[in-house]
């Protein structure tokens, strides 16, 4: 059972009543991707502990892995020093990118 | 000299012009805050390999570290799979946060 207690009064949610979530792979660090959150996406997510966000597209809550069986199992959640982005630390099971990739980030990366 | 080749037509950028960078300690893996990036933005970074980002309070370019010394040297820029997040990964001068800690995500966290 999750047992979090961020309130979401802390949070300083912006004019669409969401803020940015970016979700890290909680053993290796990894960055796996950046997803929208509101108030009933956050408290399902403590209440759960599975990462659930807002969809901006489709416009509805949608639990990450509840279709695709790749759940985001959520170890530790942040708040940032401004109080308007939230870092999810996660055990990610299977991919966390539609595309099947690991993380989202692995289609372009430069180099110096 | 820095050498990035990512063109800012590759990227989605929001109804404001921006995308949110994620901005990771290169070493570590630790996450240490995120920022906004328009175009300029992403254009002096890749030119002068130094973050740069844009200030939505402030509505100007700023150079992180440029008054503080907390400069971050970008070693690789990547673009999510849908086109509209950066992932900044940096070798990190000093602190990351306003605040003097190293991340911006210290100031909360919570524990299942």
């Amino acid at each position: 059972m999750a047992d979090f207690d961020l309130s979401t009064a802390e949070i300083k949610w912006n004019s669409e009543g969401l803020v940015p979530a970016i979700v890290q792979d909680a053993t290796s660090g990894e960055v796996l991707m950046l997803a929208w959150v509101n108030a009933s996406a956050l408290e399902l997510t403590q209440a759960q502990g599975l990462a659930t966000y807002w969809s901006r597209s489709r416009e509805e809550l949608w639990t990450k892995g509840a279709t695709s069986g790749h759940l985001q199992r959520v170890v530790r959640i942040s708040l940032d020093c401004d109080g308007d982005t939230l870092l999810y630390q996660v055990a990610q099971e299977g991919a966390a990118c539609h595309t099947g990739e690991r993380t989202c980030f692995t289609g372009r990366s430069d180099r110096p």
